[in-house]
């Protein structure tokens, strides 16, 4: 590389406009650590008049992104769009086969088209990182890759969607309802004013988890079908209940093997009020991972914003710069198996249901009967009487269950007259 | 690097032991994600029948390590002997001379000479590695000059200290004294047999705290003169008192820019016991980094043991099997300036104190009086009185005080003829 490099920045929403500012401001700082001089000679988004936190340099804008790669020699674009497909794809493809080394926070393309990119980076002899994809303020996956690099992996799961861990945490807070909290959550910039719906149905989770999996278990990225829980569903009564009963509820993203297979999953949780997890509040995520011989391994700081997001894109470039070039999953794309997926449904979990019931005689004994003929077994009860509506909330915690059974079950209590609602379901961690 | 890199490994104690056999265990993994093959051709260690839990290979031998460096081709040396000076000294400064890269967690070495010899290796163009020096199962030093490289950090502070940690909870789990849980930490192979001092003064956590300084402040070595304190004073009842009062006790390492002149101290603290430090039990290390952009950043796991601290080993392995050469503390010796030290006299913070008196009228009011004219004032009081000794023990949180009044005014108790010992002074955090 060049004692000068160039940049190019492709999206300046409030990640991009941020990073944007901290790259002209630390040039010094980054000539010192890295001895290049860097240049942002190219920058590109939708709407050049839109109002922004950092003034940008109009001289360098283009209206298409696709000419600073045709016309400008860059050495490093930050993508910094995200979108999955589409122009996200488009723009790292070219920059790959023309030798442009790419940074993005993009985890919707990692997760979906990480293996084809990596095995092209890596065909192209270039970085491609994407240290902002998962948790910004954690710098987890340079953590896997370098920092506990011939460790065994087995496990890795936590918090890492912030909007849902602060949307959970606040209705414990205020004992207000879900749609309320989001509201606040979507006022104060935690939540996406149009359409939050991917970080709370745990969409934004599991495209972590996947990273996460890839990086951890040095396998391909998986695209089986997998369980996938969001929020949505949480009511304040389970909130409370699962407090009285010594529990908090937590959206974690979890993965792991068994017995070899690869079993990821993202769903609210019960956790201990007493565990390190139960007690990662607000907009915090929190990554844990248990290896041989580092025992277990916790990493905590905030997941997103442009300050936290901006850092990890920063120690990318630094890394870049540093002249590390590295496979972008830590190993060699033809040493990346595909995983073999675990089957979900011999999952064995205690599980927490929370039925609405009419309060009628002989509607415990209808649950119980139907769970004891599906083989799920009691192992705490709470029943909650609204005499007013002449109705009642049951709680039940259960010993372990197979997935498949929890399942077949619930379908049986839909078609129940005496059960109001579909019941609702939150497995135990 | 050649494809086939030679390895060495000086001392063979527990650590060193446990690497050789993971990186024998590990070689065909360590191909795979660096793409060399490496050996280890040589080791060395006072006594070549010393029963060990792994066996060596005895062929390899060398009774004086300093032959392994005259009469080998080595790439890369483990200095795992582990004294601040001598042999281990004479060792790292002949290998960086020979262009050998050093990997080595003696903390004790890097704290003493690490600006000198971070100075020597730059020049010589070969890495000094010490990711195992500080938290082994933590890859903190990694995360600093890497994942967090563009932050300003202004202050890192945490547990450093397993063993220390695990006295303190162990204390307030058992309800046990110092001396006995002590006992039992040897027992254990928590503490160190013949002498564990040094982890009971302070004095290994100090040595990170001026490592993690330097990394985190771009500047040299500190060897000014600082507050450190152990715990060897701390008694069951500081333990019992504290938990009334909702706080718990733990050994800290706190290092943190005041002004631009750097503050370093290793001391009990009290610490809300529901705060996150407060909950880190055991043999458990966390360190905390402040930053910015970042925010706050937590890293928590397994301090120290043969398999952490391996585990930091072999990633400071991997990391220059990978090509990755690097200045030692992350920016070239001649950027690092020598940091400012801050005058501790003026530090404002509140204090614990606990005093055992003769119950007698007026000590409480001669106390109370004394602190007032060091202008220390009292924010909580809890007297518990002997009858059985006639004595009572009084316990004084104050408000924000300065160390110099602290200090001054601790030396006049001493010589009270009513203050029955050397009143406890504890920090709050």
């Amino acid at each position: 590389m060049n004692k000068t490099v160039n940049i190019a920045i492709v999206g300046l929403g409030q990640i991009g406009n941020f990073l944007y500012n901290e790259i002209n401001k630390k040039r010094k700082e980054i000539k010192i650590k890295t001895g290049k001089n860097i240049k942002i000679i190219a920058i590109s988004a939708k709407n050049p008049k839109k109002k922004r936190k950092f003034n940008i340099n109009k001289k360098i804008f283009f209206k298409n992104p696709i000419e600073i790669i045709r016309k400008k020699k860059i050495d490093i674009l930050f993508e910094v769009i995200g979108t999955p497909d589409g122009i996200s794809k488009k723009i790292v493809e070219m920059c790959i086969k023309k030798k442009i080394h790419v940074i993005t926070p993009n985890k919707a393309l990692i997760s979906k088209h990480g293996n084809k990119l990596s095995k092209l980076a890596e065909k192209n002899k270039i970085n491609l990182e994407f240290e902002a994809s998962v948790a910004g303020g954690i710098p987890v996956i340079r953590t896997i890759k370098e920092g506990l690099a011939t460790n065994t992996i087995n496990k890795v799961y936590g918090i890492l969607n912030g909007t849902c861990n602060y949307i959970l945490s606040e209705m414990e807070n205020t004992k207000d309802n879900f749609k309320n909290v989001l509201k606040k959550a979507q006022y104060l910039g935690y939540a996406e004013q149009g359409n939050p719906k991917l970080d709370l149905n745990g969409y934004d989770a599991f495209a972590k988890v996947r990273i996460l999996s890839s990086l951890a278990f040095n396998k391909k990225i998986s695209h089986a079908k997998c369980l996938m829980d969001g929020i949505e569903n949480i009511e304040y009564k389970d909130i409370e209940i699962a407090s009285q009963l010594n529990f908090r509820i937590k959206l974690l993203g979890i993965t792991e093997l068994i017995e070899n297979q690869l079993f990821e999953r993202v769903h609210p949780c019960l956790v201990k009020k007493n565990s390190y997890i139960g007690n990662v509040n607000g907009v915090m995520n929190a990554v844990i991972l248990n290896g041989q011989p580092i025992g277990e391994s916790i990493l905590q700081g905030e997941g997103a914003g442009p300050g936290p997001t901006s850092s990890a894109l920063m120690s990318d470039l630094l890394s870049i710069l540093r002249g590390n070039i590295k496979y972008p999953f830590g190993i060699s794309d033809k040493e990346r198996k595909k995983p073999k997926p675990y089957d979900i449904r011999k999952y064995l979990n205690s599980l927490y249901f929370r039925f609405e019931v009419k309060d009628k005689p002989g509607v415990l004994s209808l649950i119980t009967k139907q769970l004891a003929n599906y083989n799920i077994s009691v192992e705490r009860l709470v029943q909650i009487p609204d005499h007013k509506n002449k109705t009642a909330s049951i709680v039940i915690i259960t010993h372990k269950s197979s997935e498949n059974n929890a399942q077949n079950c619930m379908k049986l209590f839909r078609s129940n007259k005496y059960i109001l609602k579909k019941p609702t379901l939150i497995r135990l961690l």
